[in-house]
Formats: C-alpha cells, sequence, structure tokens
C-alpha cells in the first residue's frame, strides 16, 4: 500500500469515527445523516463536518469570530412567533438574522475520485465549491448550497424591523430553507446513482 | 511542449483577450483591474471572468436564473437617498436588496500551481472557494469573499421595509463592501508576494 494510501485510509477513519460520535450525541443534522452514511461507506470518500443548513440569529459583539454567537439555531422551517420572541430577549451587540445553506465537505483518495465528486455537484445544480485542499491521498471538498438571507434585525437593544417585514422575512427565510433542502436531496439522488 | 501545456497556453491567451476587452468596453471593476492583470503577467496562471463586490437590487419575477434582473448595481458604496429612489420605481416581481462579495476565477496550469492559489487564499484569509475544474492545462480555481447581504425589500408593488431600516440597511452594506474591499487588497498583496 502507497503511503497516500495509507494517509487516506488513516484519515477516513477519523473522519468515520468523529462522524458516528456526533450522531450519538444527536450532534448531526438529521437530514444530512443518510448521505453522510453512504458517502462513508464508499471505497475511496468520506465526510468531514458538514449542516444540512439553517436558520439562525446570530449575535454580535464585535468584528472577528470570536464575537460572533448564537442566539438561536434551527435547522428546520421556523415560526414567525419563536423568532419574533427569541428577538425581543436579551443580546449583546448587534443581533442579524441569517439562512445559511448547506455546507457539505467531502474526501477522496485521488484527484480523478476528487473530479468525480466535481462531476457530482455539477449534475445535481450545486453551484458553489469545490477542491479546498490537495495532496495525495487527501482531497478535501467543501460544497455549499445558494439560497441564503441575511439582515440586521437589532442594534444594540433596539430592534430596527417592523413585525410585519419579519413575518415576511421568516416566510422568505423558510421557503428558501425548503428550496434548500430540495437541492440537497437532489445532490443525495446524484451521489447515490454516481458515487461508488 | 506536452498537450497539456499547449492546451493551458489556448485557454491562457483567450482569457487574457477577453479580460483586456472588457477593460477597453469599461465592463470591468476598476478595483480588481490591477490584480487580473498581475495575475495575467504571470507565466502559469490567468484570470478569467471576475466581479469585486457589489451592492444590487435584484428584481425576480419567478423561479429560475432567467426570471431574476438587475434593477440597479452598484460596486461602489451607495448613498441611501440612491436605493430609495431606485426601490420607488416600477419594478416587477418582487425586489430584493443584496450586498454579494467579490468572485475571483484564476486558471491555473498544473495542480500544483492550483495548490499554490489556495495557499495564497488561506493566508489572505479568504475563507470560500476552491478547485472548481482540473483538467491537464486547464486547472480552475473559484474564490469568494464572505461578506453578505440579502433580503427582500418589496413584494410586488408594496415596500415592506421602512425608511429608517433601509437607512441601517445600506449603512451595514457599505460597511461591507469596505470590508470586502479590504480582504480584497490583502489578497493581492499576497498575490503580489507569493505568485510568481
Amino acid at each position: 500500500m502507497s503511503e497516500a494510501d495509507i494517509r487516506f485510509r488513516m484519515v477516513k477513519e477519523r473522519h468515520k469515527k468523529r462522524f458516528e460520535l456526533a450522531v450519538k450525541k444527536g450532534e448531526a443534522d438529521e437530514i444530512i445523516v443518510p448521505l453522510c452514511r453512504y458517502i462513508n461507506s464508499t471505497k475511496n470518500f468520506f465526510t468531514s463536518s458538514s449542516c444540512s443548513g439553517r436558520i439562525v440569529l446570530l449575535g454580535i459583539k464585535g468584528k472577528g469570530k470570536n464575537k460572533a454567537y448564537f442566539h438561536r439555531k434551527w435547522h428546520q422551517a421556523v415560526s414567525f412567533d419563536k423568532v419574533w420572541e427569541a428577538i425581543g430577549e436579551n443580546t449583546k451587540g448587534n443581533l442579524w438574522f441569517k439562512m445559511e445553506p448547506f455546507i457539505i465537505h467531502i474526501g477522496a483518495r485521488t484527484l480523478k475520485d476528487a473530479c468525480k465528486v466535481l462531476d457530482i455537484k455539477n449534475s445535481a445544480g450545486v453551484k458553489r465549491g469545490g477542491i479546498i485542499a490537495a495532496k495525495p491521498g487527501k482531497f478535501i471538498l467543501e460544497l455549499i448550497g445558494t439560497e441564503e438571507m441575511a439582515l440586521p434585525v437589532k442594534l444594540g437593544d433596539e430592534i430596527i424591523v417592523t413585525k410585519e417585514f419579519m413575518r415576511k422575512v421568516v416566510e422568505k427565510a423558510n421557503e428558501k430553507l425548503e428550496a434548500n433542502n430540495e437541492r440537497l436531496r437532489k445532490f443525495e439522488s446524484v451521489v447515490r446513482a454516481e458515487l461508488k
């Protein structure tokens, strides 16, 4: 076995274990689990950290990643009432409402295998992402959906959106989450047909 | 010269010409021109279509790409008055306000060259993107900024945002465009230092 193959096996095993642990702990997004399991069952591919898409209220206390925190996270359609209630709660800094698309990380053994994933991405109409790391035995792809929303809803303690507007925003976000899930299902079906 | 090298030369020449034509016609985003010119001056790299980031009012007449049109596009900071005036004009379908990050396409001769661009992307703190096409003599990378906003402002003829809210939204969008440009400048400086 080549050095690259040994590396691939090790990395795949590590990510597989980490994934199954996350499922056990209930930390993995349910909707994406069968897709991840399928990819992990193939010989030349595995999944690393993934998210199926979500609606969030993100608190931003300043600049930089450490200054942001999740005030709320929903992986399914959410009711306006829940969002509005959460906006009214105590928060720090500014608060943004966001709908974030799925993000999937896939490891591939060779460049040829990685290109196979690129083909599948294109067939499934997934517009964003590509190979983000490439070394012998470790090709990592990141695929991202395109549905998204982002807007400020609160600056300091001041809610800057009206109730009527937010009702429409939540409706749109739920529509976008459904379109996101639709794309994910399409991707899963092409993966199951083409990735062996 | 190998077949791959011949392909690379041809593709690079074609993209270089197309880029200079776009500059001539005033279609290229000014802020990104020196970066693109530098990349085109190297031996093993070229740029394909790129956008430096922008603030847009996007009309959406239905589902699918053909149903969307630009009501307005700004590549620099925009005043609230201009945005508010444009929102008040006649539009078709729904209208979204969006701040979109830069998107740069770079061609590389070999996988090793493409990995060099990935390294530069990481050094410059560009979070999104990767190798989106990989064949001998034609490795294409897509790099995307992370600053973005997207929200509906008009459903049919009904403006759903208040003037006060939009004033803050435009302010945030201008801040994000500046952060986007800052990241682009950082990327350019690392490119000039590392990409030969």
